[in-house]
């Protein structure tokens, strides 16, 4: 595979010396086209040691403009970045729409050095791999162009630039982040072709270059980056997507009328008594499960959809008076920020995701991408079937990481909500609880049924299951919510302590 | 000063089943208001051990609609935020408008500590006080509602509650961050009336609470905080404003036309080959410096505001290529995207303060505030006079924490202002730099003039100077620049490592 970047090219100092003022003319140019254009680019960056990857970055950093583009190395963790899921920090280096972030190594850095000091197999890395290429393939299909650079060197040329390198005082501080002894040249070949041969594909392509002349390195490098973001700007509203034909459609609204919404008893009830009696002593439990998961530094996500007046509010209220106001958050859904919109959708729940040992109640979710959005229109039909897959693999990355996820649908029936749409209206201090928009998404009843079915069926995970909870009985619906979230942590938190770092915890289910 | 904490309130179990669902109910309405207001509302709670400060965060957040509100204690400090200046993380917990915070002993808890445990002198102490007098000002002068706190206890009443609560299984968890021995009461209480003393004023009163009845005490404080954000809402219009008479006018525009930028002397230039000569060497130099300042872990923030047309990008750029691009960002100031417009103005500008060995490039700044927003009005006179020592106590907090600030004005006269707009003019490639607004900007020369002038005097301390840099010949600002940037890493990494939480480091001054 690599053949092509050991053909000694060269480029003579003459002709880059003509060739580079025009082509910092032309990123330039470019760069500013694309700050007016929707389209977020990152820049990956990797190869070899000594193939002056830290060169070709601060360069790309001398020809651009600055103001438009942020570098991320991901050499130094902090401890926000190791108290939540690996992805967590890629996350938080993507760029807005029309401008540019260049990554060290990103998501490949670390499977990479995993496999080389042999702290994972092959079929483990091929695991990660694949989520890589989902990780990727999502960001595309969102309008993001990833361009991927990765630098080779031939054997004798790298040993000869790391000695160098070494010994050069002025350039010590390239080695920064370095083991003193030379790399296993040939281990390292041979995984790079494992990972780039699996993650290459027509959406996100590895260029491979040539870092053996540096001019060549340099020019080619611009050129490639130049034509990648010319060729995205001329197409700017051809989103290129993969397929996904693993998601055939479900029948039709009409045709389903029974859905695994009606299987849910709504008959169910708790008497008074009872209820007054149960309340107290989940809550107590919650708070105490909640502390052991603080002092076992393991967070939880809970997640509430529902229909308009199920009791959402009043069922997050019963979950947050348990819990001591230090160890979580409650997160509400609405609009997005403008930051938020310039961003793929997931983003902005990414950016909420606990620390170590706290938890995040989520009142409305990235659901509302297949619920609202769907429904809507302000997603198109591409958009949200993709989400679905996404979702999943969003939601196992969390529970992969040790955080303990819990899922709630409050449903009630279309004629239970008429009838508490009717006690708002009545009573003068609820009367802002009921709008007009609610009556509209009552008017569509039947499509967001429609929409729930799927999206309970499609995420209804072995990792992260959905809890339909009997909504026409409020009382029995806090107390099915309280039991649920207690029986997640006791379960959960059986585990103990838990490593959020850990590579491909998959095998374990082989 | 705690007389009336001690006169043994009570209120009967019966008074208060009769008050507390009216209580919050009101509470939630003004709430609901609250939301559609700019008013962000910040709840400090503070005060001896065992008075239950817990409990009532966690009853306010079952008063409440949590959705509006956010709890932070500043118990376990995160890696995020010890790399940064102490006043950081309650930027970090500010809520944006029609929002609430509620922060466990805020910015009190940790001088009193300190003190309590002899780590530092009243005197430092009361100059600490200072500081957090002058932030509470900038908050409520901003329209932010304070409403602080503070819980007391009568000796024997506190010695009861730690035991019991040390004694009950349940509890336990309210004991997590305490000592296992008694606080020392009384020179608790002797630093707490000092504290109280010097920070309760008629913007941001202290509510002394009698917390040996639960009751009284919940009641209490329901009632102060419902009454405390109804009366605000009334009068949403009038932001409260300290004294300021501090800073008198400076002469208007007209009769001081001979200012500080008439003495920057812009017949200055440097030959080319001198140029050519030096600009690599002060590079080489600066790339070794930035990397020292990266192992010492000391931050550095670099501000450059400037004429249009001043030459700050090419400035910047000399700059920038010259550091390794892991190591610094470079932040672009345009229009405030809407979740900074919910904040204070500065609150943009915390958010990008470097980590600790890490370079923030600010390419225009917080000096918008008395500039740009002061000669286009979108600042009102007393919001930009107030900037003026808001901004010299924000870089002061920098500079104490270790944080090396270098600020350039890029001065040309316009005259050369005129030429260089003419020559983008006529420039192809350089006309999209030139815009209406570049030449309605001239227009108001004499204006910013005044307002730079006065900006540069104002805001020029022995801590923070202003570096008035001649930018008519591009290459002589470009190694102004750099040489002072040098300077500056230089004397500032003498020092070596520095503790950026360290309290009250003006002692040094005396």
């Amino acid at each position: 595979m690599f053949e092509a970047t050991k053909l000694g090219r060269t480029v003579s100092k003459e002709f880059y010396k003509e060739q580079e003022p025009d082509l910092r003319y032309q990123l330039l140019e470019t760069q500013r086209r694309l700050a007016g254009s929707k389209i977020p680019v990152v820049v990956v960056v990797y190869g070899v040691d000594g193939a002056g990857k830290g060169e070709v970055v601060n360069l790309l950093n001398e020809w651009l403009d600055t103001r438009g583009m942020a570098t991320y190395a991901f050499w130094d963790e902090t401890r926000e970045d190791q108290e939540r899921p690996r992805y967590w920090r890629f996350w938080q280096s993507m760029p807005p729409r029309g401008q540019i972030s260049i990554l060290f190594g990103a998501w490949y850095m670390e499977p990479m050095q995993r496999r080389m000091q042999d702290l994972c197999t092959d079929a483990q890395l091929d695991d990660e791999l694949k989520r890589i290429e989902e990780f990727e393939r999502m960001l595309t299909e969102d309008g993001t162009l990833l361009v991927k650079f990765w630098f080779h060197l031939p054997k004798q040329e790298q040993k000869k630039r790391l000695k160098k390198l070494a010994a050069d005082v002025h350039s010590r501080w390239k080695m920064e982040a370095k083991k003193p002894e030379l790399p296993d040249y040939d281990k390292f070949e041979k995984i790079s072709e494992r990972v780039i041969r699996q993650t290459d594909n027509g959406l996100a392509p590895w260029f491979l270059i040539e870092a053996t002349d540096r001019r060549y390195r340099d020019l080619t490098v611009g050129r490639t980056l130049l034509k990648a973001i010319n060729t995205r700007l001329e197409q700017p509203d051809v989103v290129p997507h993969g397929s996904f034909s693993h998601a055939p459609s479900l029948p039709s609204e009409a045709s389903a009328l029974v859905t695994v919404l009606d299987h849910v008893d709504l008959t169910q009830t708790v008497d008074k008594v009872d209820y007054k009696k149960r309340l107290p002593k989940l809550q107590e439990e919650l708070n105490l499960l909640a502390w052991d998961a603080y002092h076992k530094k393991r967070s939880c996500v809970l997640v509430f959809e529902g229909w308009d007046a199920s009791g959402k509010g009043g069922a997050i209220r019963r979950v947050t008076t348990a819990i001591d106001a230090r160890l979580y958050r409650s997160i509400q859904i609405a609009a997005p920020t403008d930051e938020e919109k310039a961003h793929h959708y997931l983003w902005r729940f990414w950016r909420h995701i606990p620390r170590a040992g706290r938890l995040t109640i989520y009142d409305r979710s990235w659901y509302g991408r297949v619920l609202v959005e769907r429904v809507e229109g302000f997603a198109n039909e591409l958009e949200w079937r993709r989400a679905y897959s996404e979702i999943n693999s969003f939601e196992e990355q969390l529970v992969e990481s040790g955080i303990i996820l819990a899922k709630f649908w409050i449903h009630i029936s279309k004629e239970e909500q008429l009838q508490r749409f009717k006690d708002r209206e009545a009573i003068p201090y609820k009367q802002h609880k009921i709008t007009d928009e609610d009556w509209r998404n009552r008017e569509k009843w039947d499509q967001y049924k429609g929409a729930v079915n799927e999206m309970v069926i499609r995420t209804s995970t072995e990792f992260a299951p959905w809890t339909l909870v009997a909504g026409n009985d409020k009382p029995f619906a806090r107390l099915q919510v309280l039991e649920t979230v207690c029986d997640a942590l006791r379960k959960g938190l059986k585990g103990g302590h838990c490593d959020p770092h850990s590579l491909s915890p998959r095998e374990d289910k082989r």
